[in-house]
């Protein structure tokens, strides 16, 4: 991310607006610089989701909950279809993403109970 | 979402603050908000990275670029661990995601390539 014009008075090509390394070009390296600042977001809200449903897990093993709850997962897909539509992403994608988090919580939720 | 005891002088239990329906008590309901708000800002975000690598992906077809670039894709890991830890996220579970995601934008892009 070092802006080398600035630093090198000989003009080393600027990497972030010319050429990348390898098979990179400009108009590519744009789009991941946003790809990578989404991701970014992307990590940040699921680290929260995962501290919210720990504590999910710990007050289900208290309260002797089941790990999963069938009936909560059907409104969440059914939901995540709905905003998923309204936002044009592919409604099979959002339920396959929602499918892959749940299945990652469950297993925190077995995890919680088993220890 | 509707607040039922404003409404109804009768004083109909609102639902939102003691018991929902079923297994639902009103600690779990809490944190379903949370994780629902989550979710709506998640695939929110994933709509806004598909939407790039829409753009990427038609890039790639008429450059004549391939749909994966294992460079990029070791990178990407790389960096989604490192952000993951950074954010107390289960690194393992970061990498799965990520590849979860290029997976989708791969399969995207050989779409483009073969339409």
């Amino acid at each position: 991310m070092e802006r080398k014009n600035e630093a090198d008075p000989a003009g080393t090509p600027n990497v972030a607006y010319t050429m990348g390394s390898g098979d990179e070009d400009e108009v590519l390296a744009g789009f991941r610089r946003s790809i990578d600042n989404i991701d970014a977001a992307l990590v940040h809200m699921l680290a929260e989701r995962f501290r919210i449903t720990q504590s999910v897990g710990r007050y289900k093993a208290q309260s002797d909950l089941p790990p999963a709850d069938p009936a909560r997962e059907k409104e969440q897909i059914a939901r995540l279809r709905k905003l998923a539509e309204a936002s044009n992403l592919d409604p099979e994608f959002g339920e396959k993403f929602i499918r892959f988090i749940i299945d990652e919580v469950i297993r925190h939720h077995q995890n919680a109970r088993d220890n």
